[in-house]
């Protein structure tokens, strides 16, 4: 008897991803994630790259990010809608795919909810690595949303951060956020004003979720030295810096082509000058100067930080054996007969014959669980 | 106790796909998957278009297709790999998603091979009710792999096509065809040449794999009356008509910009006249002129065949309480509070609360089969 290849998709569910988090631990999570990102950066030039296509309503936004290098092909689907918390939903939710470029077979499905809250914390203080001052022990974090615990930690656990100052127009907001984090070493600071917040702070962090073309940071407040990680300004008519603050400083991004049409940079001219983050990892351009240089990362959010949160969720899921197969592309005895599938003589769910010592390590097949059509 | 937002996907594994189809018939399916086509073709100017986004390698291509109206979002990956048949895998394989507009939540998620291969014959046939004779009774199938047989039938019933004359370099391919069709009412032909398939034929339909620039038809075999439907040209580099042939016929095509880059159109100038054939549904131009004229569909698939065919899916699959839940997004008490999910004090896979009455008719969620953590 013939047997048909096996194409399985591995699912990790969300469930699933925070399982794999508790089990690592997060701080071991934002160090593994960090040498990920920095390892794909340092390989620039192995990929193909876009623009994120994005498909605008009224009141949000739903994009495609995909990147490939010569073996994995990655993209994420996500959202960006801030009236969502009005409703109790998220304002940004993701899922993605990591394929085989040799075949196409999409091999991991992953939510990228959490992930992807992981990994823009996790780019963030892998930039800030670069330009902040080595002696940066305090930051600013206005925004304290869902994404504000997140930046706290990675701040924390990757470059030392001690104390954190807080600002959110909704007192709730930094409430929860201060309940999330009051077991863990961080000092944390409930200021009354922006201003406040910032005064003193080595690095300013702003991380809002308004689609607005907003202020939240004006040149004034910025001191000699800071380093400003701008997160949350990452849509056409959503941005965060008034644009003096990106003309006092040497400005670095991800990939240019996509932040002049989505970061706080969609303010100034074409030929605004800026530098490509990995070029100051690859050491081919400076990071920070001097202690009193003003440094700003003007993050967006970019696919090659997706491809790397795949990889890594995928790697650490197959060590602790988490995730399902499921049947997401057809298993053909003969490629070129897909028809056989529906043929009225063909007995809809049988299972194919499988080599269990052929299986990895994870839950049962997604399928086994389907009744068997009479 | 407050409850959680429910934001469940629901997800159509192939098994799930073929159980649709066989319940419903293949003869339904395709007559209520043109009816979806026709009915989003006439609603053209209401979608957000886009050239499909290519990422390129040795041996294949993914692609991403998205495509949104007001109401619902929805896109496509599919690869193209000619020579995954060498190493028993399908060229072409693909999934995708419906997702709500206004809130960014993907609401469906899908298998689409099967469902490609339903939608691309379904298109060809609707485009060939307005553009072939009506008289038309014989078809030349040149190519018979996996995307074969549903061109068949879909001609067969969607368009009275009584004889089919079969051609391929692969005699295999074809005899694997006459084995799925045998019991169909399909008088079948097998050819010796693409000349003896085609002469005579009142449609002539290319579905080949290889990704060249083939001349599969020349202008000679074409006589007055033929209607052309070219469905293996659909990539830069893979085209299966001479150009003679476009020159020689009145073209029409899906999306003009894609074709222009994809189709067979990609070896004519940038000048050469051709008709988008939501114009020819909507009476806003001639579809056959008269009964000599040849006439050409230049498909290359376009995303809003997806739209349909997810559309009809899930609205199939509902009917039949088909499907399972999968966990792809976040569930949270407080949508600003992300967090929450992987702080060491929550219970990882504590599963909310949930208002039976509010479930759709489907199997199981499917995180109810995950094994709690210690």
């Amino acid at each position: 008897m013939q047997l048909p290849q096996l194409v399985q998709t591995q699912f990790l569910s969300v469930h699933d991803a925070a399982n794999v988090i508790h089990k690592i631990g997060l701080k071991t999570v934002f160090t593994r994630l960090a040498d990920y990102i920095r390892a794909d950066y340092l390989r620039w030039h192995d990929f193909e790259k876009c623009a994120r296509v994005a498909n605008h309503s009224t009141d949000g936004v739903i994009e495609l990010m995909p990147i490939s290098d010569a073996n994995s092909y990655a993209f994420k689907y996500v959202n960006g809608h801030p009236k969502n918390t009005i409703n109790g939903l998220p304002c940004v939710m993701a899922f993605g795919v990591l394929a085989d470029v040799a075949t196409g077979i999409p091999e991991f499905l992953s939510e990228l909810t959490l992930s992807t809250a992981l990994r823009t914390a996790a780019m963030s203080a892998v930039a800030a690595q670069e330009l902040a001052r080595p002696d940066s022990k305090t930051m600013a974090l206005i925004g304290n949303g869902a994404q504000s615990e997140f930046q706290a930690l990675a701040f924390h656990y990757l470059l030392g951060i001690e104390e954190i100052r807080l600002f959110d127009t909704d007192p709730k907001a930094t409430e929860k956020l201060i309940a999330n984090l009051q077991s863990t070493a961080l000092r944390l600071k409930v200021c009354s004003s922006i201003a406040e917040a910032v005064r003193g702070a080595n690095i300013a962090t702003t991380v809002t979720a308004d689609k607005t073309n907003a202020a939240i940071l004006t040149a004034d407040l910025i001191e000699p030295g800071m380093h400003i990680n701008g997160v949350g300004g990452d849509c056409p008519g959503k941005t965060e810096l008034h644009p003096d603050v990106l003309r006092r400083s040497a400005v670095f991004v991800e990939y240019e082509p996509q932040t002049r049409i989505e970061g706080d940079l969609q303010h100034l001219p074409a030929d605004f000058a800026v530098t490509e983050f990995w070029q100051v990892l690859a050491r081919q351009a400076p990071g920070r100067r001097d202690a009193d240089q003003i440094t700003l990362f003007d993050s967006v959010g970019f696919a090659l930080q997706d491809y790397s949160a795949l990889r890594f969720m995928r790697d650490a899921a197959r060590e602790l054996g988490l995730g399902q197969l499921v049947s997401l592309i057809p298993e053909l005895v003969n490629p070129k007969d897909l028809f056989v599938l529906i043929h009225p003589d063909t007995h809809v769910n049988q299972e194919p014959h499988r080599d269990e010592a052929s299986q990895p390590a994870v839950a049962p097949l997604l399928a086994d669980t389907l009744p068997v059509p009479a």
